[in-house]
């Protein structure tokens, strides 16, 4: 018996074509492309502005149950389902979100799916890319920078030094960078004060360019970023530094959606990557528009599980974008099951049928909690080798009593050849033409009623609770004309509720408050629900120390 | 009458060639060129691994009398002589520095050359271009992360938190972060510690990158970074830190040169931007060398005037990777050197003999130091319109006693049929083969006596001065073994003494040290005389508040 093949390895080994080809399958032209390397390209702004008067393909949206450390496979789902509906014929597109350097040097590695279900060049994708990250990372600084020079050369716009809230970021885990004071060292460096760093993938640059629909979006976004307040409590904008124009200049070619290939040759847009906690933790907008101008079937994903990621894709992305999903895959493992049912990590080799059907319950509420909205759904088992028959049909006869298929996929192992049933009912149940989307909570319900619209309803707790001055600050949100937003929730992936440790189905429990933040350029209010780091730290032993490049130029250890 | 047009407007009207005609120039075949858009490529590493057996063209340095606020335009001489070389049929390869976008977005602007002489696309050069920088950032950052993550996780290497000497690095003008303080807020968020952000140009994988000649050079280099030392002063390396792969593979793209055409499409390499004054200030080895095997004449610039630029080209970059240089063209302006000799930046526009020859001591004395080393020298009149014929005659006249030529050179406003004349008898004075070029201190004199020689020969200093602990300081690196090491001083570029009121020819001053640094992985040890500014601020009105991106995606207000 051979040893299954590493996904560098099989990443290597693929047999890429060149880029142009890929995007000849989507009838792009190659005057249309702006190459980066043979093997990644930008797609024209003229070209996507061409597209408007075309029909929409389906879209359909992947997405999960709560993560457990067992691994779920939501992006290789997404990757293998696009394959897979290439297989049977369907022009279908990928769009996925762009990896952070951040975990590839810290813990969790990249992010360009697995074994035979990638996006290639993985190296490249979960390294610099296209550079979207980069600029946007400039942007985001070159405000930052704006702030602090505004207030050392006279502050005529009479910002609060102590309530400036336009932190700076950097795409790297640097724990020591949260909590900083700046302009040390006498007059010439500046007004001392206290700030830090978040990772780029927290910026609200980041999710100002995945919600954007063109530069003049875009540039009306960046201009209604606060970066702080005055004594009075009025706010000061990126407009009123006059930053506007220069960051939209930074980010100019990161307003394009990227397109790479599967290992299959199949189109995949790989673009933009917000945080899914204080962000809303989807692809581009462009990108996804783009996709939906160009295929029959759009396959792409939501970060975390169901309750954070569908729930903020739906709330958020498709209510400001005008998208209308056409169905929803929800990924589940038998394993993952099996820990959601109590079993210890060590313990998931081993067959127990009845820690999956309690565990199952997590998957149940994740389908009802979808339908909510009104998309139809089907489950992607991903298979491992150590599911049993038992426990494979027990789960599908858990799924079949809520009237939703479930359908083992094998594209890890297997490729499109391991997926084609998922394939085939994913695409029936998008032509269908059952899905009836809503947003479930409406613009002018006031922002506590919108939390506690999602708290209710998607997370099952029973009560919200706050400070008074979360509440006071919530109140002077909607006071300032920023109470139509919708609200993007921030608490652990792990459980339904605030606590990590409350795997399965809970309900019945508080979601207490902790802080809001205003993200007038992105259109959202933050409501953080317990500890989340904007800036995760490196383990103990980092992955960075086990990563080499080559003589020959081939980078090892990236995972 | 017409006005002139402005640099944008001329490099936005260029008739660019697609980059694989101006590669073929070279000789570079279509599959050697990773292409970034259609105007820009990086050449691989194999095809420039081939040309090793080939024989190299004639080096030419372009450098300049000291900079004055008048303007010099050594990059735009640098880029109107290769075109000038090709006109009269000669093939030539201009390698110049990537700009930084901390000037864009302050007060100098780009560095792409100017008028009639420019490479292009100057936005994209200007902007992110090839990513090299933001790679160079990101290699520079995850080493500082991994410093303080190890000092986090216990700390094994001993590194004594007080003594931590790699900073973090920022593509941007932004003093509040010159000295800050990190890992403020508890335990989980590493040990506080007053550390600081310098700006990418002047990080020392910058340095790094132009001088490694390929990637087992930069990985040992850069494993040989000293980050800070233990109690006992011993020191602590990004080796030691298991650092070095992880930042070699994102770097991997960075050390391959990229190509971009001037306005005549004649072929560029813009490769590297390290800081002229605590680094060398010379575009890469890599790009340098490949130009050489690949053009019969290669025109290049380093930062600042010829005692800062010239000096660190001869004893720094061409010491280590053993160019022979052929010609060195001085770049002097009838404006600049009025100035030196005493007028006014209001009065520039006047006729004034007497100044122009009272400053002309200034070139007077580049020229002799260049000749110092052993290479033939050229005087490049940088023609303004205000320059009136009396003041050239003495200008040349004054050069023509010294035993060398200037040539008046119109390539600003006219391109290379302004600057045939030059390039002509640059040709020929590369082609005569009078060069004996030499660095100008030996290996193996003592750092102090490096320092010495530099001040005496070049800076016409009486003496140099250093408090004690700096001078136990030098003595602990030639301990540590980097006695053998050349040296690289950090002074004002306005003046040849530390005294940036003091232009013209000085002599006879005193040269203080004020502190000197181990740059182990460059290769240099850094001399700091005079307060050198390793992250410059923004002015009170930033250039970025001028800077807009249109509908188009035509980017504005870039200079």
């Amino acid at each position: 018996m051979t040893a299954f093949p590493s996904d560098i390895d099989i990443s290597r080994a693929a047999s890429k074509l060149p880029i142009a080809e890929v995007a000849a399958r989507l009838d792009i032209p190659d005057e249309a492309l702006v190459p980066y390397g043979r093997d990644k390209a930008k797609v024209e702004r003229a070209f996507l502005d061409g597209l408007s008067g075309r029909p929409d393909g389906k879209l359909i949206l992947v997405t999960a149950i709560n993560p457990t450390p067992a691994g779920e496979g939501k992006t290789t789902t997404t990757v293998g389902l696009g394959d897979g509906l290439n297989a049977i014929g369907r022009r279908a597109a990928i769009c996925l979100r762009e990896p952070s350097l951040g975990p590839c040097f810290g813990q969790k590695g990249g992010a360009a799916g697995g074994g035979r279900a990638q996006v290639v060049p993985m190296e490249d994708i979960n390294l610099h890319f296209t550079g979207d990250f980069h600029a946007i990372t400039s942007a985001h600084n070159l405000l930052a920078a704006m702030v602090d020079n505004h207030i050392h050369w006279g502050n005529a716009l009479g910002l609060d030094p102590r309530r400036v809230v336009w932190r700076r970021v950097v795409d790297m885990n640097d724990r020591a960078l949260r909590d900083i004071v700046v302009s040390l060292g006498g007059p010439s460096n500046g007004m001392p004060r206290e700030t830090g760093f978040d990772i780029t993938v927290a910026s609200e640059v980041m999710a100002i360019v995945c919600l954007a629909s063109d530069i003049a979006d875009l540039e009306a976004r960046l201009g209604r970023i606060v970066v702080g307040y005055r004594q009075d409590r009025s706010a000061v904008t990126a407009a009123d530094l006059k930053a506007t124009g220069a960051m939209a200049a930074l980010l100019r070619d990161a307003m394009l959606p990227n397109l790479v290939q599967t290992l299959e040759n199949n189109p995949a847009f790989v673009h933009g990557g917000p945080f899914a906690n204080i962000a809303h933790g989807c692809n581009s907008v462009v990108a996804t528009k783009a996709a939906l101008k160009l295929a029959d079937y759009v396959v792409t994903e939501a970060g975390f599980g169901a309750d954070l990621g569908a729930e903020k894709f739906f709330d958020i992305k498709c209510r400001m974008a005008g998208l209308r999903p056409d169905a929803t895959v929800i990924v589940a493992t038998v394993r993952a099951l099996k820990m959601n049912g109590g079993v210890a990590r060590s313990a998931l080799a081993s067959e127990n049928v009845e820690a999956l059907r309690k565990g199952a319950a997590n998957l149940g509420r994740h389908i009802e909690n979808v339908r909510g909205f009104g998309v139809p759904v089907i489950v992607a088992i991903n298979h491992f080798a150590t599911d049993t028959a038992a426990e494979l049909d027990a789960l599908k006869a858990y799924v079949a009593r809520m009237g939703v298929e479930a359908v083992v996929c094998r594209h890890w192992a297997e490729g499109s050849s391991g997926i084609l049933e998922l394939a085939q009912k994913v695409a029936a149940l998008a032509d269908g033409g059952t899905a009836d989307f809503a947003p479930i909570y409406a613009d002018d319900l006031s922002l506590i009623g919108k939390v506690e619209t999602v708290v209710r309803r998607i997370y099952r707790g029973k009560a919200v609770t706050a400070e008074p001055q979360v509440m006071k600050e919530l109140e002077r949100f909607e006071a300032a004309g920023f109470g139509h937003l919708p609200v993007c929730l921030a608490k652990t992936p792990y459980s339904f509720s605030t606590d990590p440790a409350l795997i399965g189905a809970p309900e019945g429990h508080i979601v207490h408050i902790r802080d809001v933040r205003l993200s007038a350029g992105a259109g959202f209010v933050v409501v953080i629900c317990g500890d989340i780091l904007t800036m995760p730290g490196l383990p103990r032993t980092p992955a960075a120390e086990h990563i080499s490049l080559g003589l020959d130029g081939l980078i090892e250890g990236l995972s």
